[in-house]
C-alpha cells in the first residue's frame, strides 16, 4: 500500500466521521467540540514528539517517535478537515516547493529576511 | 503525482543532505545543528499551524494553514531522517492503526485509560 | 530583592519600550512585530523547558531549565503587555484560585467534566 | 498581597504535595505520574495561551489570556518543583539578566550569534 492510498483513504474516513456520533466515533467528537480541541492536541503531540525524540537521543526506542509523529500527523489531518483542506493540500505544497532545492531555498530566503529584519 | 511520490522523493532529497554543506542547504544545517535545532523547529511549527487556524477561524485565509502545515510536516520529516525514520514509517504506522476504526479505537481506548486513570 | 520586586520591574521596563526604538530594544521589536512575534516565542520557549527538562531527566544541568523557563516567562510577560496585562494580573488569578486547594479544585473539576464529556 | 507571597505561597502548596494522594490532589497526582504529565501539560497550556491571545486579537476577551497563563504558570511551578527548583529559581534568573537591559543585551546578543551562525 502506498502513501498515497493511506493519507487518502484516511482523509476519507475522516471525512464521513463528519457530523457523526460524538459518543461512537473519536473524531466526530473531536470535529464537534471545535477548533480548541483538536488545535490544543496538535500542541500536546507536537510536545510528545519533542519528549519521544529526546528519549531517544538519550538510549529510548525510535518506535516511539514514529507513534508519536503519527498521533501529530493524524490530528493535523483532523484539524485539515474542519477547514475544508487535506493531507493532499499539504502534500502538493511540499510539491510546489519542490525540487526540495525549492524547499531549502524559500527556508534560506526566511532566514535571510529574518536577518536583514532584526 | 501521488502523496506517495512526493513524499519518498522529499525523503530521498533530505537524505541526500545528510552531511552535506552547512552553508549551502537549510536542511544540511539543520541536521548538522542537531536535535536542538530541528526540535524547537516543531514546537514553533505546530505554534504556527495553530495560529493560522485560528486566524481561519476570524476569517483569515486557509492557505496559511496548508503553507503552515507544509512547514510543520517537513520539518517532522527533517526530524525522522536524523532519527534514521521516513515519512513512510509514519504513514505505514497509519495504516497499521486502521481502518480508522482502528486509530479511533486506539484513541477511545486512551481516553477511557486516562479516564480511569485519574 | 523580593520576586514582586522583580516582576514588577520588569513588567515597567517592558512597558517602557512600547513604541521603542525596535533596532535598540529586543523588546521593542518583538513589540512591533506584533502578536505573531511574540506568540511563536511562547511556543518556541515552551518546547525548549520540555527539551531542557527532559535532558535534566538524563542527568543534564537543572541550570538550563531555570534559563529557559525564564525565557518562557520573560516573553509571556511581552505577550501580556501587548494586551494590557501583566504579570501581576496573572499572580493575581494564581491567589484567587487559592489556597492551592482551590486550585486543585478547579484542576480536579475540569478532569472531572471531561471525563463527563467524552 | 505581593507576587512573592503568592509565588512563595503556591510553592510551598506545591512542594506540600510531593509524595501526597493522587487521588485526592492534582498536584500530587501530576508529580506521581512524572515528567511527561506535566511536560505535556505545559506544551498544551502554552498552545492554549496562543489561542487565547489570537481571539484576543479578534475581540475575544483578555480574561481568557489571564486564566490560560495561570495555567501555564502553574504547571511550570509543577515541573520546576520535581526537579528540586522553584518559581524564585526564575525570578532570580530574570533579575540577575536585570536591568532589562541585561535581558535585552542577552536576547540581541542571541539574535546576532543566530544570524552569524546562519
Amino acid at each position: 500500500m502506498s502513501s498515497d492510498d493511506t493519507l487518502a483513504r484516511l482523509t476519507a474516513v475522516i471525512e464521513n466521521r463528519k457530523g457523526g456520533d460524538p459518543d461512537k466515533s473519536y473524531v466526530a467528537r473531536l470535529l464537534h467540540k471545535g477548533p480548541e480541541a483538536f488545535l490544543k492536541k496538535i500542541g500536546e503531540e507536537a510536545t510528545e514528539v519533542v519528549m519521544a525524540a529526546k528519549d531517544a537521543d538519550h538510549g529510548g526506542p525510535r518506535e516511539k517517535i514514529v507513534a508519536e509523529m503519527a498521533d501529530l500527523w493524524f490530528h493535523s489531518m483532523v484539524a485539515l478537515a474542519h477547514y475544508g483542506l487535506s493531507a493532499a493540500d499539504v502534500v502538493a505544497e511540499l510539491a510546489r516547493r519542490e525540487g526540495l532545492s525549492g524547499i531549502e531555498e524559500k527556508a534560506l530566503r526566511k532566514v535571510r529576511e529574518r536577518e536583514a529584519g532584526e
